[in-house]
């Protein structure tokens, strides 16, 4: 099933996707689905990040062959860091490189999606707190990221955080494809069965830190195959099984 | 003049505390106050957290005179990183420690907190988005801090935010007192005088990455004396002109 967040009539909505009708519903799907009655035309509305996430996690090197290929031992633990809710850009959204970079590389990375209050379950109980899976772009300034040493600045800045085109429930996450395109060129490609830590473990292990909330999001980590953006790219985050996420890349206006 | 949020007949209300009395707010002050006319006693309300954040932005390193003690150089732009709004807990709240660290520290800090929406906004503007001033402890697990490098994990347990007792607006943050105590006991001694990024250009600088939501906190890093945490302490954060925020502590029944 495909949960989607829209803007229909200047307001979000959530609704369940099926072909080209969007059956909405009353709120963020965190215990079963509560429908209004009302359908959309899937072509009447602008699709949003599928959730409106209270907090953003996101981990640190957890492919084995991204692992080989920066000659790195694998972590004992996952790494986890934050990234802001204002950094969430939907699907066809811009991404923008900031005057402060030189250097902004896209990550393909399975975000998982949480659906109910999850505070310290173990990985066996993981996945009564999963509402389902997305594509996520781990947008990253890779320069500022060394400069400082810790990752903060360099993946918070405003449209960094592209997630969508929607949330699919229902899937085995334990190998599917993780893709990402630049201008239609293919960059990254592996599975999520090359995750050093799989989905049950990164929950129960963030969920033993931090309460997760509805709607929150955590972002898996990204394979090998990273690079940098170029004003003018399309970017798209490919998962087997949830689809394609696409967003554009520009130079901030500002400075 | 003291912006207080309290539990107020089992629901949280905003409102400004004028000796025992507190007038309430229709809502947080992002753009003037607007009084709903009702007064509630100081004794009928239990004090939240002053303020929701959508995130909580802090700073490392930022003391003359901590960098002199851990003789380190002064870094030559601040160094960020984020706490999850799940951490937050307020006046009187209990600060638990997860049986993940064996060691807890206390970190008494300056926190701004953000009037409205504020995106790469200048150092001359920055007062203009600050609606006042909070005493904020950064609680640390010290251990995890070093074994993960990056901060997040060490820094956003539950409980690991505390922050209140209230938002004192109309300060000169310019050289305010900044003490805790443990146990009653003095800890940490110092002035915003000897931040080395000052608050103006604290905001500035954040807002140029992130754009900055009403009620958003920026902690603006400790000075010299931190300590260790133990079962049963008590901690007090003490800002000149704003107050002082006590919390206590006890450890986790949960494994």
């Amino acid at each position: 099933m495909r949960i989607v967040r829209a803007l229909w009539q200047e307001r979000p909505v959530y609704g369940v996707l099926e072909e080209e009708r969007i059956k909405l519903l009353a709120s963020f799907p965190e215990e079963g689905l509560d429908f209004t009655g009302e359908e959309v035309s899937f072509s009447q509305v602008k699709l949003l990040a599928p959730s409106s996430p209270s907090k953003i996690v996101a981990l640190g090197l957890n492919y084995r062959d991204h692992a080989r290929e920066l000659g790195l031992p694998l972590p004992e633990e996952p790494l986890i860091f934050l990234k802001p809710p204002s950094a969430v850009i939907g699907p066809g959204e811009e991404i923008i490189l900031p005057p402060e970079s030189k250097r902004v590389d896209y990550e393909a990375e399975l975000a998982i999606v949480i659906k109910r209050r999850a505070r310290r379950v173990s990985p066996e109980e993981a996945f009564d707190y999963i509402l389902g899976y997305t594509c996520f772009n781990d947008v990253t300034a890779r320069d500022l990221q060394q400069k400082d040493g810790q990752w903060t600045r360099a993946k918070s800045f405003d449209t960094f955080a592209p997630f969508g085109p929607w949330i699919e429930t229902g899937l085995d996450p334990s190998d599917l494809r993780v893709r990402s395109y630049l201008n239609g060129s293919l960059r990254q490609d592996s599975s999520t069965a090359e995750l050093i830590f799989p989905v049950p473990e990164i929950v129960s292990f963030v969920s033993r830190v931090m309460t997760l909330e509805p709607g929150d999001l955590i972002a898996t980590g990204t394979p090998p195959g990273i690079g940098p953006l170029a004003p003018g790219d399309g970017i798209e985050i490919e998962i087997e099984g949830v689809g394609r996420l696409k967003n554009y890349v520009r130079t901030s206006q500002e400075a």
